[in-house]
């Protein structure tokens, strides 16, 4: 094993120079993503690449050696997909971080996989464009990262996750074969869509090195509309009812223990005593005139108070406290923090669930999420030090993972699989569809050397 | 050979009943899709199968004594991927046309693979819902044909591609073992997307017996833009202008050749004199508003006419007269139709490209498409009479497939690969890209049954 580690890094050290190690005091902060309760291993190497080359430098030697790679973007992933495997090579992209190309005619962005998902967005609305994806991790988080776990976010109610946003992908292979997929074009259909099988693989099947992303024109200015309701049950009432109406570029939901703990950390004067709270945004040219629609829907499915404003600031501030919804639970103790999604409908049912799974645990769980998408975020709050706690916070996210299962619905809308969703994959695909989706990654990587174990 | 027909009749006939034949006098209507100049082979068999029992009950069969099976929906495709192979068994999947469920809150349907495209977006359309993808062909093909070749249509500049439409699917694999994939979930990231990976697979990967489609709430009236320029340039630098303004449900073009042919089979009126015309419509609540803004935009770039409607009759004729383009072009000779894309910017060059084909090869090339999308259906029409020509048309056809890959684009922006666009595959996605895919193939597909030879 040591002569292993040995040769391994001296196998680096001559390709990539000092951008490789294998001194655990240079790693700690490469050992793990920001996940709570999944299992990290101990690298044996991190290699901080630059370029394409030193991508496929690191895996021309991972093969031959048969080293396991877990690639790592900004980790803030939050399932333990990019945690370190024991002996692995930690494969930091990073500082792969150039903006290739903006193309305001095509509407298309060229980049590396390091580039900040904020940072993208920002280059390109000093073009008058619009990056789309806004994961709540968007000033942290890579866009590599975003299309290896095709993460969601609060725009994607109406425009559509990660995956929804790309156009082709430069890839490394487990053996250091490069591949390009898709096309610059809007529509293709040459051969197999490899482009979207590599979007939300979280690693496992090669190393994503450059991507073309679709731009928008510039978002116009949104209107708001923010609605409490007496229960949970009403607000998703209002949810269809708005779905029929109108198509909000947001439409989230904030239960009576998040509200609670968002009052406290904002003092924003919410409704402490309502069951539910959604917060509304309609855009484009007839925002005023949706969000109108969606008031009157609100008020119709029995909200006990409907705010409405077209003032952008306003509107800011409201959107900056749903942000807020996961740092002030992580104020009131450890939190465990789940993510399902069921069908629309099925949201009362499923918030019903969660309540049960609190109760049964004697656990406080606070639960936000994008109700547009039926993609709820259960968030187990509990207190790290008392014993027995962490089994009774398990203990309620199976119960809520069961949940969703039986309700036709899905164990991660946005998060993904990694460590933290591993235990619940067969239940959720079937033994069938997972030996063909191990079958598809050993077409791509025989050796299982990329991310061995993970997202499957 | 005729003991292995024999024994294939025997078993498929045991396990089928009727619904199995190997009489060839009955598989006449089977053998060939739509396409012209593509090659078609002698089946052993046909199926019509009416349930999953009896597409597992083929491929079963089709497995265990190795011989290919070709699915068919029905049978429009343009690129010869359900032409029939020697020896091979063509599964008919036309009679599985059940709507077997809409669910207008989840707003979602669930289809067997068989039902007609219009079939469907008249059942939703009782509901007040939208089945969105409308191509050409929405009278005539399947929804499972759809998904197999990721169809493309007129509104999919604004809504997407029939792929981007599909939540979940159902599907038997080369071994008669029985996969489901997606969710009926809006998001859902747990393991590999298989579900993408069948949408444009071209019957290669495995039979789709099940689809859950989603569904918008319905449409509302769209507002028309008629423009004619002297040249395609000026109309192409008016799709740029109107992509920087407007989002249009489409966008479509049609050049000099196109509008003579078109205004001879109609007498609209259309001018002939132009050398290109756009057909721009906005839909949803400020469709009047953002029609004036396309209206403006084809005038900077310097359109010699603009026409604008609200009149739905009046805008439907203009959509009509589109829809014409290729009956109006088949009017004229015998016609082999491409179907290439571009970055929207190199649309110019592109079409200058296929001018230089029609001339290098003396034929007649009428254009139109859908340019949002950058996608052009270059329609070379030629005398099938005249000798030579059918070589001049092939040779104009290479032309214009080649430009469009020096121009960054794809082989194929719709009808897909099938036979006629196989040779164009190795240029289009390179070796690596192709071993791949052809790996992934034999992941689900071991013994190479499912349509061998196409679609990769
Ligand atoms: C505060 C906070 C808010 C969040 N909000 C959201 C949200 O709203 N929606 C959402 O979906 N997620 C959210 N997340 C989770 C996380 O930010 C996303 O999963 C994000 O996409 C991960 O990106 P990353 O660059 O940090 O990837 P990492 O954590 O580094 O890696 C994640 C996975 O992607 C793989 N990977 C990374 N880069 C590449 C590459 N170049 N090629 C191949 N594989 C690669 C890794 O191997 C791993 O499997 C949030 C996280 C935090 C901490
Ligand atoms: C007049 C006309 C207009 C057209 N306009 C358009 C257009 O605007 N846009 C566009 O994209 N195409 C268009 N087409 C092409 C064609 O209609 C589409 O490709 C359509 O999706 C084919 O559907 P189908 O049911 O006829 O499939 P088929 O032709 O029967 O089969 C096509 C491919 O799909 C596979 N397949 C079919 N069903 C299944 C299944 N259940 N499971 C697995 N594989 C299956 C077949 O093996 C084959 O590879 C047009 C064709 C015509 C004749």
């Amino acid at each position: 094993m040591i002569t292993s580690i040995d040769l391994l890094g001296e196998r680096l050290q001559k390709a990539l120079g000092d951008r490789a190690t294998t001194d655990p005091d240079r790693m700690g902060a490469y050992v793990r993503d920001q996940s709570l309760l999944t299992a990290a291993g101990r690298p044996a190497a991190l290699v901080k690449a630059k370029t394409v080359d030193d991508v496929v430098a690191v895996m021309t030697v991972a093969h031959e050696l048969s080293v396991p790679v877990v690639t790592r973007g900004a980790g803030t992933g939050l399932a333990g997909a990019a945690n370190a495997l024991d002996g692995c090579i930690v494969l930091s992209v990073a500082g792969m971080d150039r903006i290739l190309e903006i193309d305001p005619a095509a509407r298309t962005a060229t980049v590396e996989p390091g580039v900040i998902n904020g940072d993208l967005a920002e280059a390109a609305a000093q073009q008058g464009l619009w990056y789309v994806p806004d994961p709540g991790s968007r000033a942290i988080s890579s866009i590599g990262g975003n299309l290896a776990t095709n993460a969601g976010g609060i725009c994607c109610a109406k425009y559509g996750v990660t995956g929804d946003h790309v156009a082709a992908l430069t890839a490394v292979l487990a053996d250091g074969r490069v591949i390009r997929t898709g096309a610059r074009t809007r529509k293709n259909v040459a051969g197999l869509d490899l482009t979207h099988l590599l979007v939300g693989s979280e690693g496992t099947l090669a190393v994503i090195v450059e991507a073309t992303m679709r731009l928008r024109t510039a978002p116009t200015a949104a209107t708001t509309v923010v609605a409490f309701f007496d229960s949970a049950e009403s607000a998703i009432d209002a949810v269809l009812a708005v779905s029929a109406v109108a198509e909000p570029c947001q439409m989230e939901l904030m239960d009576d223990v998040t509200i609670g703990a968002v009052n406290r950390l904002t003092r924003m004067g919410l409704d402490e005593s309502a069951g539910a709270m959604l917060l509304i945004q309609c855009d484009g040219r007839s925002a005023a005139a949706e969000a109108a629609d969606c008031a009157a829907a609100c008020e119709s499915a029995g909200a006990r108070e409907v705010f409405h404003t077209d003032d952008p600031v306003e509107g800011e501030e409201f959107t900056a406290a749903r942000r807020m919804a996961l740092p002030a639970l992580e104020a009131l103790g450890t939190v465990l923090l789940d993510d399902v999604a069921v069908p629309v409908p099925a949201l009362p049912s499923m918030l019903g669930c969660i309540r049960e799974a609190a109760d049964r645990h004697g656990v406080t769980i606070g639960t936000f999420g994008h109700a547009a998408d039926g993609n709820l975020h259960p968030t187990i709050v509990f207190d790290a030090a008392e014993s027995g706690a962490q089994d009774r916070a398990r203990g309620a996210f199976d119960d809520i993972v069961a949940g969703a299962l039986a309700l036709g619905g899905t164990i991660s809308g946005e998060h993904g699989i990694g460590v933290l969703k591993a235990p619940y994959m067969a239940d959720m695909v079937g033994q069938t569809e997972r030996q063909l989706m191990l079958a598809v990654k050993a077409a791509f990587d025989p050796k299982s050397i990329l991310n061995p174990g993970r997202g499957i």
